[in-house]
């Protein structure tokens, strides 16, 4: 019954407003002062931004109950009242969806993961909405509304227009995902890229928390990479940003699956080390799991395969650094169980390629199941919903009229 | 007489402050309504900050005579007073110093080159203070006072500490350039990147005007990069970004004189061209003048060289756009000079290795000569001045207190 679940729209939706909620989110509770220096901005602007919020119920207030006594009045703390409001988010792979029901803090409530059959957009179209459908039912339940959904799909995805313009894994080819899935669940609907939505994720809740500026690497069937720069997740002028898979490192590599010859992909992709795997022993490995076991059991082909991967990951890495110098990144993805087969190859060659400080950068591993990359596509729904999605300055001269008209600067309206 | 240079503060130093200024600089003459569209504010919040930067000088007021008077009272057009305040700018080569004298709209009104004996930092230091003071003197006789020197180097530069950590080209480490040149010019120094430096240029008055998402990149003795994301330019946490010329591209390459194989730099750079064409062809080329004739006369290994000098450069373009989706690419430095021996071959592997629609990306050439970099560096002291040089938003929690504390928000403050 989609239409029970109409969305509410979040008060005084600027980009002020939507930048304390999120410092709220990630950092609270917290007081007012304390927002407003995390955020940049004055007390102030926090206290009037955070009125309405409050009386909305998005916001609560508690006393600190830590606060020495000996400072005078306490200074209430501000927190974001998770029940508040809920969100679905879905991660879509090529063999399985995985759904998520959140609440407005982002935690996860429900988790579900279905098959999928076929990878052609009307049956993963159906399937998302089958499982938004369960998830819809769960809410009701626990009698909060679903104020969103959020989709993850690997690729090039246009968040701003909604759109899948090319998902090497589905076989997608400008699908607009966004609007037949807000056809089929009734909900408002936000697609964006996996690797990105995941970074939404650890920039609010993860290891990327009070960076300005990180990176996210995954590894497994694909080779992805999220980037955080100047505070905000890069998107790309044309929608296609953080393709380190197709970074080529190789030019007498293997020839990869968009045409060009020794990306990233090309050579550390999981499907790619079984294929060299399979070539370089005649062993018909079936899969990921048997071609672990194969190296681990010490064959060196196999062996092989893995370090070529780890030094063609590094040197992916090394590159991001190069050109942004990151304070961090993040290596995550299902590729992290064959971890042991390559750590020391993309440690070393990270450190033979990254220039000067570049290699001050903190490498680090985290594993996250694909819930949490569903969990980043409820955060890129409840961005959506609290404006948070809308860059704070336009895009480009073409924007600027429209962006400023629509969205008054309440710091200046008494 | 550098005392008799002791700078002035700009008024009203505040993040919004220097990006209206910003926005008159790069788009003016303006309306405070138009101002206000393009920098994504209130027309209150600009209304505001015009007012003391007019009081000061900075800006200048006139009636707009081209609106039609059917709209009633005449906007009056803000425009930055050029001549109120002048700014020296030196790009350091290896070989000369160039230096200009410009005004606060970062027009050129002196330029002066000076050959560089030696290398080492005390002789680079003595030129720059003798120019600096050439155009001080310049400045006297225009009776406007110089407000600050910003100085480009090539290498690793961190502008926040004003030290050249690593620069190949100078040879220099951890030089305190900027402590340096203002104990001998007694102006406030800026000291950063030059490829970053002409980047600032061209996103206040070059190619980059109106665009959030943009790289520059300079080929020539280096091969550099300057990436504005965002609306801003890259610095990387560690001081390092934009190291293009080191993004690593065949790893069966030559070494690279940062001790790793494969970098664009290793292939592209004049002194690898030269190096690869003399080992073909056992000619002794002495510069890059005769490579280029040699190769322009039809010699195959020297056209070869410059092919794949060609292929390295695109594909080091690709790996940006790949990672970043800029809206645009402006190639530019010396290095043009030889475009037509390379120009189809950075096209084709652009095209070839650009990842889905990273291939939008528009590419264009611009030669830029290195007074246009030195007006670089002039533009970094101009920042400097005007404070836009700091983040509108902290770089990371650590600092996040100190910016809120010393920079108030006057905004809210009626
Ligand atoms: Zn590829
Ligand atoms: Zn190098």
């Amino acid at each position: 019954m989609p239409s029970t679940h109409r969305a509410e729209t979040f008060p005084a939706n600027t980009p002020a407003t939507s930048q304390i909620f999120t410092t709220v989110l990630s950092h609270g509770p917290l007081t007012r002062l304390e927002v407003a220096r995390r955020a940049g901005l004055s007390a102030a602007a926090v206290t009037k931004a955070v009125r309405p919020l409050i009386e909305a119920g998005y916001l609560v207030e508690d006393a600190d109950q830590e606060a020495p006594p000996a400072l005078g009045r306490p200074a209430n703390l501000v927190r974001v009242d998770g029940g508040r409001a809920l969100f679905v988010g879905v991660k879509v792979t090529g063999d399985e969806i995985i759904g998520v029901l959140t609440d407005l803090c982002c935690r996860i409530r429900v988790a579900r993961r279905v098959p999928l059959a076929r990878r052609t957009p009307p049956a993963v179209l159906t399937a998302i909405a089958d499982l938004t459908q369960e998830l819809l039912t769960e809410a009701d339940g626990l009698g909060v509304r679903v104020q969103g959904l959020g989709v993850a799909v690997s690729g090039d995805v246009d968040r701003a227009e909604g759109s899948v313009r090319y998902s090497p894994f589905l076989d997608w080819r400008d699908v607009p995902l966004a609007e037949l899935a807000a056809t089929t669940t009734g909900l408002p609907v936000t697609v964006d890229n996996d690797v990105r939505a995941l970074t939404v994720a650890e920039q609010w809740f993860g290891d990327g928390v009070g960076l300005s500026d990180f990176a996210v690497v995954t590894v497994g069937a694909g080779i992805g990479c999220g980037l955080v720069v100047h505070g905000r997740v890069v998107a790309g002028a044309h929608g296609v940003a953080g393709e380190i898979g197709h970074v080529p490192v190789d030019p007498a590599g293997p020839v990869c699956h968009c045409g060009n010859r020794g990306c990233v992909e090309a050579i550390a992709a999981d499907g790619a080390i079984l294929a060299r795997i399979r070539a370089a022993t005649g062993i018909e490995v079936p899969d990921s799991i048997a071609a672990v076991d194969l190296a681990r059991r010490g064959d060196a082909a196999a062996r092989q395969a893995y370090a070529e991967a780890g030094a063609a990951i590094g040197r992916g890495i090394a590159t991001v650094a190069n050109l942004l110098g990151p304070e961090r990144v993040i290596i995550s993805g299902e590729g992290l169980a064959a971890y042991d087969l390559f750590a020391e190859q993309i440690r070393d060659a990270f450190t033979a390629t990254a220039f000067g400080s570049a290699a001050r950068c903190d490498v680090r591993t985290r594993p996250l199941p694909f819930e949490e990359w569903a969990r980043g596509a409820a955060a890129t729904a409840i961005q959506s919903f609290i404006g948070s999605d809308v860059p704070p300055r336009p895009r480009s001269a073409r924007l600027q009229g429209t962006v400023a008209s629509s969205r008054p600067d309440p710091q200046d309206t008494p």
